[in-house]
């Protein structure tokens, strides 16, 4: 929405003192601040510093709590009776003293606060369930009087959206905690001011709607009001740590707060899916450099601020259940950070920031959070893209994104991405997250005519099941598509509850003030079990599958007869058939009525959740036995078998997953990758340089994404056994970073199992 | 919504036994079984029995509370630490040996229950104003955790409607307090008992919605489920009584009681503008008389169990604030109980309970509660409008509707009234309040474009306002029509958050858990000062009215030179005047988008606030002086003047307001009047009879409603003068009966002022 207010600069001007530029002093628009006035930089990372005497102290004290919490599974302590708001909690400190950077979630480091207002029942689970008792008044006041957005969900749910969640075709579904994924742009506070943040929205609120009061602009208006109530409470919440935020930040320290204060309030308002954190390296780059240029700091202070803006991003925790750790162990917030990235006018993005932030993994050590994402490019300066490969190797903590894909498809060199693939354009979108529906389960569905093949309950469609002793290519294909459209419409239709309750019962007031008002919304579904199904389906064509049935006929394991080409060994059929499942899967997506008019799409990415789904999926055609986890993502399957694998090495496998179509899974396409050291070559110049070279051919052929890993898996095996020796061993899971000791064993075992590659 | 499960009675059925008729035991229909079952009655009054032992007692103690009530300003006492829901509190009771029908809203008699839903400041202001302390922990809950219908209201009003309702042009808009005006079908728990209903609304849910999850179909389906919550809320309070309201009332106890903790339950859980009881007498004769024929009660018992039952309404109270009060003094609270009525079939729905309940105000003395309402037709029997008549003239307590136009306009002879005039058809209408617009002030709002002639602020659009000595006709009508349609679509819009808001936030669970799920809803808009409207273009057209200016050139005052006809003396063209502006408007309120696509209506009704209007609204052009109250509902004026007043006579006045449309005012038409004794007739029967022969002329005519007050002002001099020897003196005002001695002294004078006809 364009301001109708004709304001000039209303904002302290010594504030933007040296800054260049005119678009953005008259409108909310932080890109074109940033394109304006960042700095490129082509360097190596020579310039980096080492850790300033501060963060160590502060880092070293973290990593004592760390322990505690560890040995307390995960919860250092818990809030039991304050409702957690921007404002709920008076200052917390970890060592006051040495904190260039300070703000904490609750009062005390690593407590986790108490977020009701997504679910009281899930809230009240986390307590108990790490020992901790339930308040009584406060289940009470969110019982009876105050509704919360799970309870919404489960009173407008059907029978058959029951059904499904519960025989999980569809899963992991954001209607017992907060959907997330919406990021903030945090950078408005520090370069406008809370004041004229209010100013501009104020200006919204009154451009809402042209008079007539339909539902839905009474809904916007009721959502601009609450904005406005959170902007004052962010500048509430920074005062009382002394700060007074109503103006624009003045230094690069000021501007790293004013920052971090915006996400500060994100997460004490929300324990979202992923509570990410944005694209801020080249816009904190212009203050540290402004500041660098006036003498202000040094570059030893300046790397003093990004870690410490990084240890306060390492320490974000929210009260989760067992339930969730199952999913998604480790205890991930997805504070994903998105660096690099090509600009469109063809400069890089890069500046020394991308280098001072990927730096921390090597003056704090390697670390899950904050999510580093590289938008990687070959066009990426050579000193940058030697200096993320060099760091991915050495912490395997990094992912990459294809930024050429990303600005053609979200025209936007302003792209951020939340939680781990998906993207949006900073300030100018928002996702409404849904987890993902299982298509390999629905193979099986298809085939049993729509009872599942575990509960043997009927959950899908009573359509006629495949009876005879071997499925016919033709008459199974027509059944798929029969049931993925039915999954397709139930699956939407489940998610338009979710977010209808969530904006009703959890609206993210205090992220989606700092984003436009006038928002595109993205309406994103996702697929698990991609390559299984549609491996099954090459099996289903040229396997001649026989069909083993249990006492009541009902198919429950089926036996290829004969070879049939698979996913993930650069097999163009194979590969194209993984396309064909997903493009028809949200053609059916896409004829259906989203909440809000958002624009649907789709991602390819399980997460660790790959294998609780797997143990809820039977035997499937392609050879993978009942229980087994899926393959993660759109990962190619690495389970041992006669048919399945990655046969022909990392190069094969990533030709497969580069060859997925990105315009039908516009909500990513995840791939994880594991590489042996030896097998990137002798020496360390040798490995950066050919995993660089390995980064540019794979995104060059327009792959979406890589989590790199660079160990063997004797080292994994070791640290299964001795955890004691590796506290901080961080690996790529599908999706985010993790301490190797925080998955669970069945998780453990899973990443063991996968392909470690040895050749490329 | 027709059920779609295949039930035969699933209900005891020594409940239903002697009971006729078929359709009402495979549906929820309670009027075929009020059609099929009940016994007209067309005798007289020589059947009924004075009070019994029981009741007495009741009635004295409560007498006793009533005093220390009225010296407290109208407060018992108040709750402020328990929010107020159906079992928010255990059971109480006000002598529980003598009792035969229980149930309180709170744990103690006249205790006024704690109810923030609609709106923490109101519910903290009641409290303070009346001298009690507001709770904290409460403000906190309903400040920052649980937000309430005022918050969301203010949330996304827009400033043009803040300036409309500050500067009083909108008036009494329920966004602070509840909307209420619904009435649940308490019936629906005597005859099928609360797990029937739950069966049927369990169905109901399953057919919501095709699948497709359009915004509607999630908030119905959110809805019927708190409804179906509400449903077990019911059997829980009522247990707490000691009563299994989840099978049918077996006797006319039972049937008295379950209806009425029906209605309890929705007291307690909304306080609502108007909380209204239906329509129930034929429907409990049904059970009487077949008490009455099996031997198991008496007449006297009978007349016992009714005088309890409106023993009991008369006690129902809600906290207000001093700005309530203003507007509508006395604490009405509306508890309508709707009469008699036509069936169509032809039969009248007269009954012997219609006798007995009119006969509680012998019993017990004339009250304000419940507010008699009797739906009246000439062609009801002889002997219960003689009755009604006299009752009437003995009590003004009395409301009577015209209810051939109620059978013809709404389709059903299973109508009820709700707060005054509003008719919705039982179990199957809703409305949504929407208080209303000053029509009067409208009038000077298009002489003075926009400018509000008290404030001076521009309130209206900033169209050409009237600059000469004079008004031109035409010109004027242009400029009032323009306005008309300004202020009928800020109106609906204002309306539209009220709604969308109420039913986010205070939605009426147990109420509509009585009801049909598939409702017709309708949009009540109201009219202030349609009288002074009308003889205000009456004397702009004839009047050659002369402008007089302030200082900026505001027109403040105006001179009519010339007499002109005035509404209320029998003459067509001022009365079809009346009927245009009506009906101009109301086409301006159709053209509009309405919340839930619901039916607009609109209503001629201020209740008692046209005291308040009145205060709000200068001088105008018909010669009513700045300040003065406006004439209530459709009265005529009433004012002292050159031009204004019934200068014709009562039955003149009565054919003008009979000549107003009432199609065009489907909410209703409200008319109060007085009538000296003495102008009746010399005696006690002459008086009954030309009262009741001004009833039959007047509905026969057209005429909607008649509130009926019988003595001479003198009478109401002296209760001014010496309240102490008239606690119980109750009249009736615009749309309900209240205690004389708890109207304000200014609301005394207005009703001193109005015109007492001593001839016919």
């Amino acid at each position: 929405m364009a301001s109708v207010t004709n304001n000039t600069e209303n904002v302290n001007t010594t504030a933007w003192e040296g800054f260049k530029g005119e678009t953005w002093r008259h409108e909310v628009n932080t890109r074109d601040f940033i394109q304006e006035n960042y700095t490129e930089y082509r360097g190596n990372d020579q310039f980096l510093e080492p850790i300033a005497e501060s963060t160590d102290k502060l880092w070293a004290k973290l990593q004592e709590l760390f322990e505690v919490e560890h040995e307390q599974n995960g919860v250092y302590d818990m809030d039991s009776n304050i409702p957690s708001t921007v404002t709920s909690h008076g200052p917390g400190y970890l060592n006051k003293e040495e904190e260039k950077i300070v703000g904490l979630q609750t009062d005390v480091p690593l407590k986790q606060a108490f977020q009701p207002f997504g679910g009281i029942k899930m809230a009240n689970n986390a307590l108990q369930s790490n020992g901790y008792e339930v308040d009584e008044d406060m289940n009470k006041i969110f019982t009876d009087w105050s509704k919360t957005h799970n309870q919404g969900v489960f009173d407008a749910y059907t029978p058959e959206m029951r059904r499904a969640r519960s025989n999980k075709i569809i899963t992991g579904l954001p209607d017992a905690y907060g959907r997330g994924r919406i990021i903030g742009d945090y950078r408005r506070i520090a370069l406008y001011g809370i004041d004229y943040l209010i100013e501009h929205k104020q200006d919204d609120l009154a451009n809402t709607g042209n008079r007539t009061m339909t539902d839905d602009v009474i809904r916007l208006r009721e959502e601009v009001t609450e904005q406005l109530r959170a902007l004052n409470d962010l500048k509430t919440m920074a005062a009382s740590y002394g700060f007074d935020i109503s103006h624009p930040a003045e230094t690069a320290q000021e501007a790293i707060q004013w920052l971090y204060f915006g996400y500060l309030g994100a997460i004490k308002s929300q324990n979202g899916a992923a509570m990410s954190f944005g694209r801020v390296s080249a816009f904190l780059d212009i203050y540290i450099q402004r500041d660098l240029d006036k003498g202000l700091i040094s570059e030893a202070q300046a790397q003093e601020l990004i870690d410490q803006l990084v240890l306060k991003l390492r320490m974000v925790k929210f009260a989760r259940t067992p339930e969730y750790n199952e999913l998604f162990s480790g205890f991930p917030i997805w504070a994903t950070l998105s660096l690099a990235g090509m600009g469109i006018d063809g400069r890089s993005l890069v500046t020394k920031n991308d280098f001072r932030l990927l730096h921390t993994l090597t003056n704090m050590g390697p670390a899950p959070e904050p999510n580093m994402t590289v938008l990687y490019s070959s066009h990426l300066p050579e000193g940058f893209r030697t200096f993320a490969a060099k760091m991915a190797k050495e912490s395997s903590s990094i992912q990459f994104e294809n930024d050429d894909l990303l600005r053609e498809n979200w025209g936007s060199d302003d792209v951020a991405i939340a939680c781990c693939v998906s993207a949006t354009v900073t300030g100018k979108d928002m996702q409404f997250f849904g987890a993902r529906a299982n298509l390999c389960k629905a193979v099986l569905y298809a085939i049993n005519g729509g009872i599942d093949e575990k509960t043997k309950k009927q959950v899908g469609p009573k359509y006629r099941p495949i009876t005879g002793d071997s499925i016919d290519y033709d008459d199974f294909i027509e059944k798929y598509k029969d049931m993925l459209a039915w999954l397709a419409e139930l699956y939407v239709n489940t998610l338009n509850v979710i977010h209808y309750m969530h904006d009703k019962y959890s609206y993210e007031a205090a992220q989606l003030a700092l984003m436009d008002t006038d928002l595109k919304r993205t309406f994103a579904t996702g697929i698990a079990g991609i390559s299984h199904a549609a491996d099954s389906v090459m099996a289903i064509k040229y396997g001649n599958v026989q069909v083993i049935r249990d006492e009541d006929g009902l198919a429950v394991d089926y036996a290829p007869q004969n070879e049939f080409p698979t996913y993930g060994n650069d097999n163009k059929e194979a590969d194209d058939m993984a396309n064909w499942i997903v493009e028809y899967f949200i053609t059916q997506i896409k004829r259906q009525h989203t909440y809000r008019d958002s624009a649907p799409t789709t991602s390819l990415l399980t997460i660790t959740s790959n294998v609780v789904y797997g143990k809820a999926t039977g035997n499937t055609p392609d050879g993978r036995r009942a229980g087994k986890p899926l393959a993660p993502g759109a990962n190619p399957s690495y389970q041992d078998g006669k048919y399945l694998g990655e046969k022909n090495g990392l190069l094969a496998s990533l030709n497969s997953t580069a060859r997925l179509n990105y315009e039908n899974a516009m909500d990513g396409i995840s791939n994880t990758q594991t590489i042996n050291p030896t097998g990137l070559g002798k020496d360390e110049d040798t490995r950066i340089g050919n995993l660089r070279n390995v980064l540019d051919g794979y995104f060059d052929k327009g792959a979406y994404h890589i989590n790199v890993n660079v160990f063997s898996n004797d080292l994994l095996l070791d640290a299964q056994e001795n955890p004691e020796k590796y506290p901080n061993l961080t690996i790529r899971v599908s999706g985010y970073a993790v301490k190797f000791r925080d998955l669970t064993r069945e998780q453990q075992n899973d990443v063991i199992s996968r392909t470690a590659h040895d050749r490329m």
